[in-house]
């Protein structure tokens, strides 16, 4: 990459500092994946991880030297050298430079309490240690951006000083000086300020391309790191840090999904290309899923709930003119408007749904209202079709007199044995016998599993497939548990989601009972309904798996 | 509550905008428990409902007469008259009058867009309809607080009838003029701006008593609602309207259990008591089960991750000086600091785990390597202990030796008969037999539920509690799980998370298993020993149950 004239630049980290997380835990594989997927969205920097520290980052930066990204710059990550040692036999810096990348982040102290108790050396020592490290990766034909550490937290108790960790990097040869706000303490109202001074203590303009620019790294500690970030690139600052989806230590850091979006349809600047931004949202989905962390459902821009509407008069005013309640176009960032269907929901949110699932419905029919009242009588009984729209569909089609069953259930029985030994490797401790009528034929099956549930969705399809034999290509991608009244201890209701997928289409279902496993039956048994319906049908609404 | 020369005041706004949001629906008795508890952590302004336009909501300002609350003021939302209606005749004017409070807010428009298109009315009558509706209510004895409704976009598209808007609110009595981001859509940069020149185009200082005060609504569609509300206060705003956790429709409101630590620790505005800060957190997780949604962990101060430490670092540092590491003290919001448990720990997160658990282990013990070699093994077969301490507190005295069984479980077996259909009101149709050895005895028993996982926690707690008949207090107050490997259907690995009680502790213990039965049994057996050896052997460092 070549620094060009586009006057931003965005730096993930989510390799690294995103890492950190609770929860997360990446494999190479992982950390392949992510760093292509993020190069296709257009983020030019990417931050690979500390080889020095980590061994297993070591050979993520090999297989890439193998198999470079096609756009971006990957990056290795690394502290300044040790105090009082050289730099040449640093094996953290041997270790970055083997990493082979042309770009590298040093990051060092700027809080002179950091220095004097972290680093335990002197003022003046953390000096040399920043300027002989940067100096050493240049003479090493090493591109450098510098990471000041707690930088605002360090400004704040001693400016002098840390102007001068800044002062050093910049005569060192660091291209860029990143003002970190580790703690994540720090509230927007100083952030202009804070840079302002920083650019005229250096005496840099922020933008001429022979002087280093400024870049915030900023954490979400105070719920502030966006706004932070977005006040810092006002005030002169060319690079922003962040991750996809916020995801960090603690509260996390700047969410680059929301930074991306505000910095380029709102302030103007380019980032990435109009069709990279329209992956936003898949990209935020699918990073999510690898890190195995449910998605944030009301993250702005990429969350299922950011365009979604609920109450009454919002919904019918969004529909005659999007712009009077949504602050942005949803398609943009690849996310869609949804009407959300609930029981606080009015006869208008009903029909909406109606349309969007191509159902003729008019207000003035009656079933208008049975829907309603079967959508408040369930919802009392614990289901909730919010996240359940294929569910809502059968519902809505059985209150119009459009569900003719293709098949009944009838019942079941599990038998778990966990307490006779498994001596045959081919033992399953589940069974599971299912009853279901077709054409009006009883059938009586019976399959085994590792688990009652596997061993229930078996059954179920032994029974159906010599019917409907497209049943063999779906498969379950989801199953999520939610107790309803904790409470009530183990004998609480549960409420089981679903999700299911035929390859091309994806669709979520619900089942709710005392027993666990009645609702998962409940909730499989309307996921293979709706994939048959979808194919013979033709119900076409549901989210086409674009990942 | 009078008006005090308190300079910032909060307003809360969960019973009313906050349930917009995707998930929640309160019941009555939700709506009077939210209330209060609000009214005990200080907030002096709590919006209850709109009683014109959910009847629901009357019910509750009534139940309020009848046991007013302490001190905050419940406070009736209503939009403006009718365009072309008399305000007498105006039955939601007629029901805010009925709700009995001393303080109404009237929202009213300020975009000429949505005079124009959504109203389908003229700019004049609009004002007449912001001037009569206050001056009614103004006649009628309450004191109003005027919500600008989508003042930032109005204001940007015609500030001169925007500000007219306010001028006509301000003459007709308002005491607060509430500047309201409804679409989310400003950014940080603009607020400050936007909020002298309001204060200079009314004529205010943003201070007098006897003057209008402003007041900032945000919403949190471009991530910046918190940041928005500072500035807005930095610059002359004096009431703050939010929802703790942030709920509301679409990405919510600005969180309040944020901006309160924001404004009262870091800018110096007197909110709360400090006793009352010191309940934020139980406050935020005793409204976020009562809406019955997980808790955010990485919300700002109140997460459960807000001030966890996994890099070994942050642990090593923050031990020495937590203010190297943490912006503010935990303890002030009534928050923890954690170490977290996870494969990438090193030997220092073992160690101050360890001794958080009063355990005493030392670095050159064999047996800390030893847990971290059982750690990382485990979390490869999908364990993970973050959220389950109990189970890693039982793992770590395993290690050491200090885990005398107290019983032992030989395994189980289940049957669900959901066939035969249940004529008699006593059928269960759940049906488990455990078998289990203590004190070198074999013990079988039996005993049905309306589920498997009730059935096989009836029969444990039949058979141990002969041996332990403090098992009677113990219950089970959450049950949480979660698919392993999604692409593997219904035979996927499950994570199974029990938190037990036993009315004075919680702790949260693990399983993992492709049987989902058995993943429950290995965490309710877990569940069980660790309330044992809670009495028996002191172990104490779980969390106090405080709500």
């Amino acid at each position: 990459m070549t620094v060009s004239n586009n006057p931003l630049w965005l730096y993930d980290t989510i390799l690294r500092d995103g890492a950190q997380r609770e929860g997360i835990s990446l494999s190479l594989t992982d950390k392949l994946t992510i760093a292509r997927r993020l190069d296709q969205l257009g983020i030019p920097f990417i931050e690979g991880g500390w080889p020095g520290a980590n061994p297993k980052d070591v050979q993520f930066f090999w297989q890439l030297q193998e198999e470079p990204l096609e756009q971006a710059e990957i990056v290795a990550f690394c502290s300044t050298r040790r105090p009082h040692k050289a730099v040449e036999t640093d094996k953290m810096l041997q270790a970055i430079l083997s990493a082979g990348t042309r770009w590298v982040t040093i990051f060092g102290k700027s809080w002179d309490l950091h220095v004097l108790e972290g680093l335990q050396t002197s003022l003046a020592e953390n000096l040399a240690m920043i300027s002989d490290t940067i100096a050493y990766l240049r003479s090493q034909g090493r591109r450098v951006i510098y990471d000041a550490e707690h930088w605002f937290d360090g400004y704040r108790a001693n400016p002098d000083y840390a102007l001068a960790t800044l002062a050093t990097a910049q005569q060192a040869g660091a291209e860029w000086l990143v003002m970190c706000d580790t703690n994540g303490g720090t509230l927007p109202g100083q952030i202009s300020e804070i840079t302002i001074k920083v650019l005229q203590g250096l005496g840099l303009d922020g933008r001429s391309e022979h002087q280093p620019q400024l870049g915030i790294h900023a954490h979400n500690d105070s719920g502030t790191a966006v706004a932070n970030s977005l006040l810092a690139v006002e005030a002169g600052a060319t690079m922003v840090q962040g991750t996809i989806n916020g995801y960090g230590e603690r509260c996390g850091n700047a969410n680059l999904c929301t930074l991306i979006p505000n910095l380029q349809l709102k302030l103007d600047y380019d980032c990435i290309k109009p069709e990279q931004l329209a992956h936003l949202t898949s990209t935020s989905r699918l990073i999510s899923e690898m890190v195995n962390l449910a998605p944030d459902d009301h993250a702005p821009f990429v969350g299922r709930s950011a365009f979604a509407h609920k109450g009454g008069i919002h919904v019918s005013a969004v529909q005659r003119n999007p712009f009077t309640y949504e602050h942005i176009a949803p398609d943009v960032v690849g996310n869609e408007r949804r009407i959300v269907v609930s029981e606080q929901a009015g006869l208008s949110n009903v029909l909406s749904k109606a349309e969007l699932f191509g159902i003729a419905l008019d207000r003035q029919d009656p079933a208008c209202r049975a829907i309603l009242e079967t959508l408040k009588d369930l919802e009392q009984q614990g289901y909730q079709f919010e996240a359940a729209e294929a569910s809502f569909e059968l519902l809505m089609r059985q209150a119009m007199g459009d569900r003719q069953p293709l098949f009944l259930v009838q019942g079941f029985q599990v038998h778990c044995d966990l307490l006779t030994p498994a001596e045959n490797p081919a033992y399953r401790n589940a069974l599971a016998t299912v009853k279901v009528t077709v054409n009006g034929q009883n059938i009586l099956e019976v399959a085994e599993g590792n688990g009652p549930v596997s061993a229930l969705d078996q059954a179920l399809r032994k029974a159906l497939t010599r019917f409907y034999p497209q049943i063999a290509d779906f498969h379950l991608t989801d199953y999520k548990v939610r107790i309803l009244d904790g409470g009530a201890g183990t004998s609480a209701k549960t409420r089981v989601l679903v999700e299911s997928s035929n390859g091309d289409r994806r669709w979520t279902t619900v089942g709710v009972s005392g027993n666990i496993l009645e609702a998962s039956y409940q909730a499989v048994v309307e996921g293979i309904e709706y994939g048959l319906r979808l194919l013979t049908c033709g119900l076409t609404n549901q989210e086409v798996i674009s990942t």
